[in-house]
């Protein structure tokens, strides 16, 4: 193993960074599933085609061969190696016409889980799936491009109940906050209100129109109005009015947003009635968890799928790490022709929590093993000794291990300091009871292995504030 | 999304099969964890060199690839669209001369694991791993493209003590019997042993030789025996005393492989030195999991990095299967050059074992969702009652749902019963008390969500054999 180099943007925890991280993934799915969420994992492949259809993602896409088919090309000169070729790469061998590429979230491949395993599932279906996703983003703090992400989706068959498009950011509000990071707030909008404004405003390209509000907090007001008029066909007046729009929110923005309709001329049914839904979903949101959402009419998100309530989440005292959870409502999506599945959901990012956590050292691990108890070694001869005390220790649930090897007691001791273990077992010897040590406090007293507990806080590493 | 279909060599399960998949990784987890390994996960993707040093795996490797890279090579028509280049794929743009493919098992990423974080882990490091690893063999039963492993591995810095060859191999079985599958047999051999006695056969090149008995169980002894002359370079004589080497195998065979050797004039200190090992090992496994662990000088194992014990693992009643958990130890595959760490570890194949146990049907998930209770839904107006009962019983820990819609009460019990979950809620209407209903006896009695509890068993889905 010659070269050995961190790759930039697939990052990596030390075995104390991972036990925060084991923490965070054990209290989501502890939630997701007190909520009623099945755990879904799907392949982590996708044929290509079905993942350049979703925008803005073309280019990150990592595409994957076997080595073989590139081999067997070479070999044969294949007709694939002229150039100006249009295909992006060669099907896989055995899935014709399958090139296949690594995910870059989990909705799409949701969305081919569901029409693939229809007949198998009770709808609406309730999931939430926790994996790595892979984007060829250029990486930068809180970018990566392996990362682990957290959805939440349900997906009705044909139809899907609004009260879900509350339900669920509410459930990743519990979640979020369940991680002690701090409070969380989530910012909603909805597909369907941009729409209307913006056509109320006379302007039909409404994809543009999202795309470039989308960049509001990353590019500011002047740049994102230049964006209108260049690539939206926005003039002066309709620039201004959607960033006047974009610059409502709260709790309650519905009057707000009805006198700026009023006032540019932009009302209409379907705005009143998009108005109501927005303001009737934060409303019940403001019940169950005060201070926790607020209508926000700059959120548009890049990708576009979304027909209904979008979301984006910020951890409260970290905003500039972006939205830590995302996500919205998707109407067409997932169809096979006949017959179609609305959902919604909502994506953590993992990932871009923890190095910002970890980052931060705002937490950490008590200690980097889940060792409990390093059981001391006398001699290499009588080590099946300390072997049976760990086994007992074991069978009672209590993490324990047996010294690498019979040196001096002090070595074995700062052995388990180093490992941050609290507890050093030594064996009788000569008809002595056996002694337990607290290297923390040094105190020392016999023990029995049949009956001897730690303190409950001591059994298992835990994540601390620092 | 047009055309769905299953990828072969790509294993998903259903979520019922998934809590299965949970289950037994939950399982494995705190096996591993009461013996003190601490978990770690490595990123997807190695350098393309790093992945072909191991032998026998070279055209199963996937390699990865951006698309803006495929593109921008395209455009440009690159000197690398040449007929005839030599490299397998290009460079990836800000990695200079790192090809990335995906990794094809867990102990080569661990190899450059700690290579690259040397000066953060304290040595011995016990690690457990339990990530997806990609293979592009031809799909077949037990045999996937992507599949879960689960591993552990102690590495020593410069050395490491030989009590870990019979340590590890002790968890593998712990933590299989765990599952609750029968009885598993490890059969263990040491490459030191094989080594003395082929060359004590005067058979000079032994990775050959290990080649070929690696396919005895695969392919019978007149096949391995014209495998030995044909690339190994023995005559009858050789192969032929090769094979009955092969054939010793159980509990104690020190006897039975010093008396061949004599037989075979292939007696040496190497050769003594050795069979003592391998006896102490497995008496040292017999006194601690009597009948889980055998000698058997057939094992060879594929990969070239063993240098000690290796190990294969058989679900006593379904060998047919094949190994269950292989390992070894391998003392030179990490290595910077100055320093070295000598390893040994193991590996659970968790898709194999669980694509054999789902598909026999031996297990299966007391339900497929963890929703315990579900909250019935009298009208939409009231629908916060519902919500809010749920909230306290998840709050005691009991994952509660409310109904998807305020549909008759006899469809919102049949969608429990579909789900499988085993009680449903109705909240009293004018001044009555709510109650609870066992919707598998169906008892139903006045029950209040702060005080009532299900049976432990119902908490959550559990497995079930059948």
């Amino acid at each position: 193993m010659a070269r050995v180099a961190p790759l930039s943007g697939f990052p990596e925890w030390l075995p104390a960074q991972r036990v925060v991280e084991q923490h965070v993934l054990d209290r989501l799915r502890r939630t997701f599933e007190l909520h009623g969420f099945a755990s879904v994992e799907t392949r982590a492949v996708e044929p290509l085609a079905q993942l350049l259809r979703k925008g803005e993602v073309d280019k990150e896409v990592y595409a994957v061969r076997r080595l073989a088919e590139l081999a067997a090309e070479d070999a044969g000169g294949a007709g694939g190696s002229a150039p100006g070729r249009a295909a992006p790469a060669p099907a896989v061998d055995d899935h014709p016409g399958d090139t296949l590429g690594l995910h870059f979230d989990l909705t799409v491949p949701l969305a081919r889980y569901v029409l693939e395993h229809a007949g198998h599932l009770t709808f609406p279906f309730k999931r939430y799936q926790v994996q790595k996703v892979w984007r060829g983003e250029r990486p930068q703090e809180g970018r990566f491009r392996e990362f682990t992400q957290a959805d939440i989706d349900v997906v009705g068959a044909g139809s899907l109940a609004p009260h879900y498009e509350v339900d669920l950011p509410l459930v990743m509000i519990e979640a979020l906050r369940s991680l002690d990071l701090g409070e969380v707030l989530v910012r909603v909008n909805d597909r369907g209100l941009a729409e209307a404004i913006y056509r109320g405003l006379g302007l039909a390209d409404v994809p543009a129109v999202l795309a470039a509000v989308d960049k509001l907090a990353k590019v500011g007001p002047d740049t994102v109005a230049a964006l209108l008029r260049e690539r939206a066909g926005a003039d002066e007046a309709q620039a201004a009015a959607v960033l006047e729009f974009a610059a409502l929110s709260g709790v309650d923005v519905a009057e707000s947003v009805l006198a700026a309709a009023a006032r540019h001329g932009a009302g209409s049914p379907k705005l009143a009635e998009a108005v109501d839904r927005l303001a009737a979903l934060v409303a019940t949101a403001e019940r169950v968890a005060p201070g926790a959402m607020v209508a926000d009419l700059a959120i548009a998100r890049g990708l576009d799928y979304y027909t209904g309530s979008v979301y984006e989440t910020e951890l409260v005292g970290h905003e500039g790490l972006g939205s830590v959870c995302s996500g919205g409502r998707y109407d067409n999506l997932v169809s096979d022709g006949s017959a179609s599945y609305p959902g919604v959901g909502l994506s953590i990012g993992v990932s871009r929590l923890l190095s910002r956590v970890l980052g931060a050292g705002a937490v950490t691990a008590s200690r980097a093993v889940p060792t409990c108890v390093l059981v001391a070694v006398d001699r290499e001869e009588t080590r099946h000794r300390s072997d049976a005390v760990a086994r007992t220790l074991r069978a009672r649930g209590i993490p324990a291990d047996t010294a690498p090897s019979a040196a001096k007691y002090g070595r074995q001791i700062r052995h388990a300091d180093r490992l941050g273990v609290p507890f050093v077992w030594f064996c009788g010897v000569d008809g002595r009871s056996d002694e337990i040590k607290d290297i923390r406090t040094g105190h020392q007293h016999p023990a029995d292995p049949t009956t001897w507990s730690p303190p409950e806080a001591d059994r298992l590493p835990h994540v601390v504030g620092t």
